[in-house]
């Protein structure tokens, strides 16, 4: 066992994307557990978009990181040593352990999972809180019914690929919107949807009109931007907006752009809510069962784009997200696990 | 009776303000009605800020006024001539009679009216689809509950003026938002809102912070703009967005400028919808039924801001709303009645 524990502290609040000099790499001892702690061991951490906007000062849904302090971030790993009851050394778990090696814990917001129901990083996939985020936006926001037309944005990504798969499993018609053909291809012929929008090479309200002819019912958005724009032009009666993600503004410099199609919402008396997946904590347990469900029968993958360099690749991995270039949930692989 | 019926047309698609260039004044006999059909002298016309998106080419809630149609209004008028079973001479009706002195009518969407019962004006104020608009949207799509904090925009307007009415009625407690001293006074003084935030002079986010600390539950939104990205700054948690109307760009010549502050609704999740009272048009009865009980209890004023000049003082009037001039429902008077 190391004696240190390498840490990604946020040394400054970014503007535009984050830049090496907004982090600090930081060695401290490894944590020894008081009583009622544990320290775990991190194998993979959760590299989110959200992210970006944890570094913001500012009220949010979620305090932002304090200067100084160790970038947020979710993990999964291996309790190796504990003072604290429900939790043996040898199990494994998943927290906001934050971007370090080795977390010290009270147990508060973690959870077990068991590595032998799946690889250890889907528990930061379809059955952590991106399977949660995509199963409860998708259906208690959405409340997607079979038959409908459902558009999905960042549809190659961790969240929008689960809410593409569940969508079609609830017998909709889905449509995905991703940035190249090899997102494009992998959401028709790997994930099911029934067609795919190349937002960098396709006029995208164009291609809604074709494959959409009747309307959008349900837009599941995890980007924002001019895309937002051009499926509010596209909207069924009655249709339901979820506000998941705005990727495509988090690093925007000049503030962020507004949807200027939202009067769309009066033509087609539409809706568009905001949601944050911790509201639906109390049934995580259900969403989990029923999503695992899924994924033994074949009917849902869950896939980690999973990036190796330990802590220190932290700072220019999270800009892949941001630049597009990861498919399916990327990860940072942490330990040896 | 004038063998003349004086026809306000749309002679061309404004650009932003509509212009005198934009109308035609017409003189057309009085007609005649056929069998199934009557002709009624138009008393008041509805001057409505939605207006101005008829005005547009293009497909929205409703169809385009064609080039060369004289242009869509409500009225109130009488019945002078009748070949019709339903509508007898001397009867009063409400309908979507269009800018002109005499209309033809088969009785379709036409409602009689009853003048002993309120001035003929109220009919396209409280009691007509001004007052069904504030109704529904506050009740049926902002959900107000007791104790709720309402935020209406354009509160000195028609629309706005009800609505905070209907939302202190139901035990919310009101804040309008409204342009110049005069209006923000009536709000408080005559209309019995909590407050009122005068947006010419006042900074809306500082005085909704002063004004709403709990945060804003409702916000029932008439004007777009500036003004919405205002108060999507201080949503309270789950709040309901009434998208009625967005005057402050009607006329905008770059394009709707979109909520750039539309991730509120994530942070607090809460929804935006849009509404079109058209929808609610099977209730519209219990509505004024309501409505008329509330002002008989003098819990409800339903103010007209009368303007004279008959039709073709209406190029010119229409542009009160865009400016803000009137207070209440603004109406054209065009017959003598």
């Amino acid at each position: 066992m190391s004696p240190i524990n390498h840490q990604i502290r946020l040394a400054a609040r970014p503007t535009g994307l984050p830049q090496a000099s907004d982090w600090n790499i930081v060695e401290e001892p490894v944590p020894t557990p008081g009583r009622g702690e544990f320290v775990v061991a991190i194998s993979y951490l959760s590299l989110d978009p959200a992210m970006r906007g944890w570094m913001n000062a500012g009220a949010s849904y979620i305090d932002p990181v304090e200067i100084g302090a160790v970038m947020r971030a979710g993990a999964v790993g291996r309790v190796i040593a504990s003072e604290h009851p429900d939790f043996a050394v040898g199990e494994h778990v998943h927290g906001a352990f934050g971007v370090q090696e080795y977390a010290l814990s009270d147990g508060a917001g973690v959870m077990k999972v068991d590595p032998s129901l799946a690889p250890l990083s889907t528990y930061l996939g379809a059955l952590g809180l991106t399977g949660m985020t995509a199963y409860f936006g998708l259906l208690d926001v959405g409340k997607v019914n079979e038959g409908d037309t459902v558009v999905v944005s960042g549809a190659a990504g961790a969240v929008g690929s689960v809410a593409g798969q569940i969508a079609k499993i609830k017998g909709a018609y889905v449509i995905g919107i991703a940035g190249g053909e090899e997102k494009c291809r992998w959401n028709v012929e790997d994930l099911g949807f029934d067609a795919a929008i190349d937002y960098k090479t396709e006029d995208v309200r164009a291609r809604l009109r074709e494959v959409a002819p009747k309307g959008v019912d349900v837009y599941f958005d995890n980007v924002g931007g001019e895309i937002l724009d051009a499926v509010l032009t596209r909207l069924a009666r009655g249709a339901r907006i979820v506000i998941c993600g705005a990727v495509s503004q988090y690093n925007a410099t000049e503030g962020m752009c507004g949807p200027a199609n939202y009067m769309a919402l009066l033509v087609a008396r539409a809706s568009m809510t905001g949601m944050v997946v911790f509201d639906y904590a109390a049934r995580y347990g259900q969403a989990a069962t029923e999503i695992a469900g899924w994924m033994r029968e074949g009917r849902l993958i869950s896939r980690e784009d999973v990036v190796e360099g330990g802590v220190s690749a932290f700072p220019e991995t999270l800009l892949k997200l941001f630049r597009g270039e990861n498919i399916g949930k990327l990860v940072l692989r942490v330990g040896s696990a």
